[in-house]
Order: C-alpha cells, then sequence, then structure tokens
C-alpha cells in the first residue's frame, strides 16, 4: 500500500505491506485524513516520531470484527498497554508504554490502510459526511476542555489563537453556548470567526489586563502561555492546549502570586464530538483545500503556511 | 525608631521616623520577627522593593481602636485599594494597586513600629507564645494549600523542599491528618522532618517516575517545578508555592500532554493557622536562632546558608 512515511529526516511517500490484521483488531481502509500542527511539530523533532504519520482519519472498516465490516469509523489515537500501574488506575490515556497512532511508536493514517484496536473505534453516523467525520478528533480534544472545567455563560473567556486548533476550541464553546472572545493575528480568520463569536486582535493585549476567568491558549506558539499569563484574572484558569517542540522561558512567579490554575489538556470525548457534528455542527468552513495522497508535497507546504485544516484525500473511489 | 531598610543595593539599620497614626489602622510596636526566603529574594532584586524590609512579625498594638490597645497581634501582608475592579470582585488579595507589607509599596515590619489597616490584624491567643505567633503568616501560607485543592488520606502527596517553607507544608498535612513524603537534600532537616511523616532524598526522585497525585512544589528554586512534573502522576495536581525572581526554563508540553494542573499559591488563612497554633502545632523546631535587630548582618548572613528559620528579636522588654 502507498503510506506517507516520516524517517527522522524527510517525508516520504512510499510503498509498504498492508499491516496484518490482529485479534481485537480492525484493518481500516483510509477515505480522508487531516493535516494537524502536531504533524509540522513532529516534522520538527517533537516526539522523536518515525514511521507513517498522521492521527486524524475517516475510513471503512475491511477487516475485524464482523459487525464493524464494512462501517465508517474514526479511532481515538491513544493505544495503552492496558498493563502498568497507571492503566490499571484507570489512566490509560496516560498510559506508561503509550503508544500513539502517528504520533509515538504507532503508525498512522496518511496511508492506504491503518490497523487499530477495536476498542478504538467508533462508528459514524450516516448523517456526518467524511468532510466534518475527519474532525471528531480534534473536534473531540476542543470539547475535552468542558469536561476539565466548569464554564458558565456568565464568565469572561478567551481563546488565544486563530489556526485551526483555536477555532475549533471556539466551535466548540459556541456550540455549548459559552461566549467568549477568540484573539488572533490573522484578518481572514477573524473574520470567519466573527460568523459565530467575538474575536480581538493580539495586538490589543493590553486592555484585558488580568480580565479573563479562563484563558484558553490554543496559539500553538511559545508565546501562548505568556499572553496567557497577562490577560487571565487572579485565581483565573489557563487551559494549556499548545504542545511544542522545546523549552519555553517564563516567568513562574506569576502563576504561585496571582494564584493562576494551568491546566494541561490533550485527547477529548469522541462521543462528544460525534453528537455535536451528528446535531450539526458545521467544521467545513475549516477546511482550505482537499490534495490527493500523492501531492503531499503541495500539501504539507500549504499547512505550514495556513492556519485552516488540509485534507489528505487517500482513496480516490 | 530603628528599622532595616534595603535601598535596591544594601540593607541597613537606619535611624528613621516612627510611622504616623491614620484612621482605621492601627500602631504596632515590633516584638519579634521572622526572615522568609522572599525577603532573601528581594535582596537579589525580586519585585524590586525599596523600604523598610519584612513581613513575619507579632506585636502589640500600642495606637489604634481601643479594644485593641495592648493586644498581641499578628498581620496580613496584602493591602489593597478597595476600589479596583479586582477589589469590588472579591479579589482583594490581588489588587491592581496592592501593596504589601515589606514586599511591595509598602514598609515593612524589621523595625521597632509597623503600622497596618486594623482589617488586616488578628489578635493572638494567649497560649501562642511570640516564638510559635510569629509562624502564623508562612503557616498560613501553607493551610492555603488545603483551601484550593482537595486532598485525602489515600492520595499520594509529595512535599518538594525540606526548608522552612516545606517543613510548614508539611507540618500543616500532618495536622490536617493528610499522609506525605518530604523530598529533600540536607540530612539533618530531613530528620528532623522524619519525627513527624516520611521523608526521602531528592536523588531518589527516578523511584518515583509520575507516581505522586499532589507534588508541592516549596523549594524555592528554579529546579522545583521540573522535578514536580517528574513525579507526579498523569491527571494529577502541582501546586506552586515557590516565587523566585527571574524566567525558568521549562518544557510545557509535559503539562499539555499529561494534562497536569498546576496551581499557584500564595497568601493563606489566618485564622486556621492560628486555631492549628493554639491547638498545641508545634513549630519551634523550626527556629535556627534568634538574633537582635542590631545583628541583622549575622542573621541573614545565616538565613542565606541555612534552610531553618532565622528570627529578628526587635524590642528587647
Amino acid at each position: 500500500m502507498k503510506a506517507l512515511i516520516y524517517d527522522g529526516q524527510n517525508l516520504k511517500l512510499s510503498e509498504v505491506d498492508r499491516p496484518d490484521i490482529k485479534e481485537d483488531h480492525a484493518l481500516i481502509r483510509v477515505l480522508l485524513a487531516g493535516i494537524c500542527n502536531t504533524d509540522l511539530e513532529i516534522l520538527k523533532g517533537y516526539m522523536n516520531f518515525t514511521g507513517i504519520l498522521g492521527h486524524e482519519f475517516v475510513g471503512v472498516v475491511e477487516q475485524g470484527p464482523e459487525d464493524l465490516i464494512g462501517k465508517r469509523v474514526v479511532g481515538e489515537i491513544n493505544i495503552p498497554c492496558n498493563e502498568c500501574d497507571l492503566c490499571l488506575n484507570g489512566l490509560h490515556r496516560h498510559c506508561r508504554n503509550i503508544r500513539v497512532l502517528g504520533i509515538r511508536n504507532y503508525d498512522g493514517v496518511f496511508a492506504e490502510y491503518t490497523l487499530l484496536p477495536v476498542k478504538n473505534l467508533h462508528i459514524v453516523p450516516e448523517k456526518i459526511e467524511n468532510e466534518r467525520a475527519v474532525f471528531i478528533e480534534p473536534l473531540a480534544a476542543a470539547f475535552r476542555i468542558l469536561q476539565q472545567i466548569e464554564l458558565s455563560g456568565s464568565q469572561k473567556v478567551a481563546v488565544l489563537g486563530d489556526g485551526k486548533l483555536g477555532l475549533l476550541v471556539s466551535k466548540a464553546l459556541s456550540f455549548s453556548k459559552i461566549p467568549h472572545i477568540v484573539f488572533g493575528k490573522h484578518e481572514e480568520k477573524l473574520s470567519l470567526a466573527n460568523k459565530w463569536t467575538s474575536t480581538e486582535f493580539s495586538h490589543n493585549f493590553k486592555q484585558y489586563d488580568r480580565y479573563f476567568d479562563t484563558v484558553i491558549d490554543a496559539t500553538g506558539r511559545k508565546s501562548g502561555i505568556e499572553q496567557a499569563l497577562q490577560i487571565v484574572k487572579p485565581e483565573g484558569t489557563i487551559v494549556l492546549k499548545t504542545t511544542i517542540a522545546g523549552k519555553i522561558d517564563l516567568d513562574l512567579s506569576v502563576v504561585a502570586v496571582n494564584e493562576i490554575k494551568v491546566i494541561g489538556s490533550r485527547c477529548g470525548p469522541f462521543p462528544v464530538a460525534i453528537s455535536a457534528l451528528a446535531n450539526s455542527l458545521e467544521v467545513r468552513d475549516l477546511i482550505e483545500s482537499t490534495f490527493d495522497l500523492s501531492e503531499y508535497q503541495k500539501a504539507f507546504e500549504r499547512a505550514s503556511k495556513s492556519s485552516l485544516k488540509l485534507l489528505l484525500k487517500i482513496d480516490r473511489q
């Protein structure tokens, strides 16, 4: 099968063996996949990953349990060992020996086929088109925030970043009736977000000194946390969605003195994202373009410049 | 009156005017004061403070409301403006124009007299000796943790740092029947802590990789947060007590990926500390020595080397 492989230095489309089916697993023919900022970070060295890249996808089960054959599915990206102390304590998502689809010790989905544990799969309801289904993984990560902190309509909430994740977080908040302001740097992205929420240019931060009860950093930049610390209220909460390679120079005394909570946030509940999409949440306005897998170079070049979603069409049928 | 003044470069004992009494304030004759790590940080440039240093004290009211005259008191260190949006929203402790006793725009207590708003004062019950009363401010800061997070006996809890604050945090936890391990570098301090809790040398961190539900960083060192990130469980909590000048180089992706909560923690509830001391909590084992104010140079030299508490006796009577 064709697969997009990162060897630690270059990304190349290669011909490799299709994965063999295993017990409790399903072999999935990938239909459509999304390029995530994490993929771009991996190409800069994040996680030291090598192998088939990609973790956002929708596909069709070709081999595996009978009731799944032919079903359209999406898949959770964490593959725990189910044996370590963390797994045994219910922290599977943070397993000591965790493998992560296309991110850590596990081949990803920028390929004609991918193999995943059946446990990881969720069937996609018919009314969710492939172009929306491919957003389920990142949208679930956006909804994760609402599992971690209580947000109410009366709180002042800011989302930092008008990139893919920032806009998805904003859509998840709007869907959940949480008013908020999206801060960004890109006029066209902010006018897009303006269709469903308030927006503000990042250079207007000064007006919002210690103003927000909750600030969600989805900038994907080192500067995000520092900006969040500027505009969050004392005793307020910063949700950290940004995961980037390398160290950040930070004055942590602000966190202690202002008694701020910083909460890391990663993968989220697929059923919540699926239910939102089934209830008409629109996300296709976040798609910049769709390329064939063979055009991956163009797609990655565009992805590295764009803040909107680039999709890879894997199966032409 | 005699006062220990930091001019931004040197600490000097000087003769200055006694503060004038003001409405809603009390003039307090200082009896005993404690040297805190924050004082040492200020001498390194933290907060750009100049003026009379010191914020941990016990004294006797000499002027002010009649019912306070002659009473032994301790004082909360935050002096809010009561007018800004944060004050009006109940965040007095984090006032935009906050002045902080001996730390920010407000003369401190290493002097024969200090002036504080009556609101800030707490009367010290007779059974709490001066040598224990002088610990009320830092002990309250230790108890603050228990206001911010729920700790139960079944959780695994670590305290990083066997200095003054680490040991006070440990005493507050033990008083509240929360089992925990104190990590430190100093044999003599760890054997002291061993009298009431378990201890472990910091170089044994590796054994505790992602082990603790809650880690309290009271190291007062830049390395504290990084060590905490090593030993805290995914979805666990780090309480940040350390406030130090300058920036820290930090890999924040661990916080996001492991979904860790980092909670800043500062000043705490005086009534809780007073009640614990009135209920026989012993803290005098944390006193290293007591010096007269005139011997301040010796005291600060010892304080900068020692992890235990140095006291300044201000009034010889």
